[in-house]
């Protein structure tokens, strides 16, 4: 198989200096990248900034903004036989990006922020033959709100993880498929987890075809 | 010489997920821990989230937001000669903080932002008799919005340096002192110019007190 995997978080610049992003440690994805190239496949890691070194022998596009990983993925997507989305992506950007850096002036600031690309919605809408496994970090109403991912994203499975998971070694973990069934459900490290999930891709992400 | 060092960014979080912060690696104000150590004085380091390791031989402070930064600062600052304020500091904050996840809904959101702790700011106004050495990031009107930064802040000197050092392992830096002359000016990788800073500051340092 040839796999593309999203990693890490994205950013999204208020000024020249200052964003918004998450913790991602981008651990999960590269895990991911790893397990499959240690099976025997191909990997294209689209990566947003993390400390992590990208594991040898994958293809690798680093990336800084969620449009950045939104047309990197697109690119590649048709190459590809699925992807894996555990990138953590900015949901929201600000409406303007400031040049030069805000000075500090002991007022408040109003900062308007829209919704970024979504880099998931996006290859579901190109998915033609292709599968697509997306990662749903949430915090409340989980399983039900990983369902709605799935379906307005045009997911075939999706995992659910919760943000203790941010940044983590450990992770704990349910892969629920387009029916809202729970396939499988993992828990220890995240490496542990990697090779589990591939080895499941192995077997059911044929069927898909 | 005992050395107080803050370094790397802060974080200030929107909700349990999402936070403001800058790509600051941490490298300007890890150098300058090791140069301290190299020269045989004690540092202290105060750290937001970097993916370095603490220099060997240093006193190391984890901190992830800007209060956190200041707090531990506040209690350090007493015991020691003099700081040197390497730390990229959010200046801004959410005005407060969403539990849980904010879930994507399609339109755009208003986010209130207030000003951080000044950190800098913080340990000026318990100076008594210590030195205070800041950092300015400046984009525009650099070394007049430096001048007026050390100023507010009561430092005794303040490096001015731009956006393009942010994560770079060079830098082009110039030190101000309290008259606004520039009385050093450095270019080359940050750990040569963290070495020149400590001789400079090991020459000059002594006579404030």
């Amino acid at each position: 198989m040839r796999i593309l995997v999203t990693a890490g978080p994205t950013r999204e610049y208020i000024d020249d200096v200052r964003y918004i992003s998450n913790a991602s440690s981008g651990r999960m994805g590269y895990a991911i990248v790893q397990a499959i190239l240690h099976a025997g496949h191909e990997a294209i890691l689209v990566s947003g900034p993390v400390s992590m070194t990208p594991p040898v022998g994958c293809e690798y596009h680093a990336v800084e903004s969620t449009e950045q990983m939104m047309q990197t993925c697109q690119a590649l997507f048709p190459t590809c036989d699925g992807v894996i989305a555990a990138a953590a992506v900015c949901d929201y950007q600000p409406k303007s990006r400031v040049s030069g850096k805000i000075s500090k002036t002991g007022t408040a600031i109003t900062l308007e922020m829209i919704e970024t690309d979504d880099v998931l919605a996006a290859l579901g809408k190109m998915k033609d033959g292709h599968w697509i496994l997306g990662f749903a970090l949430e915090a409340q109403n989980e399983r039900e709100n990983a369902l709605q991912k799935l379906r307005r994203k045009n997911c075939n499975w999706i995992v659910l993880n919760r943000p203790e998971a941010i940044a983590a070694e450990n992770n704990t973990v349910e892969l629920l498929d387009n029916t809202g069934q729970t396939v499988a459900h993992w828990t220890g490290l995240k490496t542990k987890i990697a090779e589990d999930l591939v080895a499941w891709l192995e077997v059911n992400s044929g069927q898909i075809k």
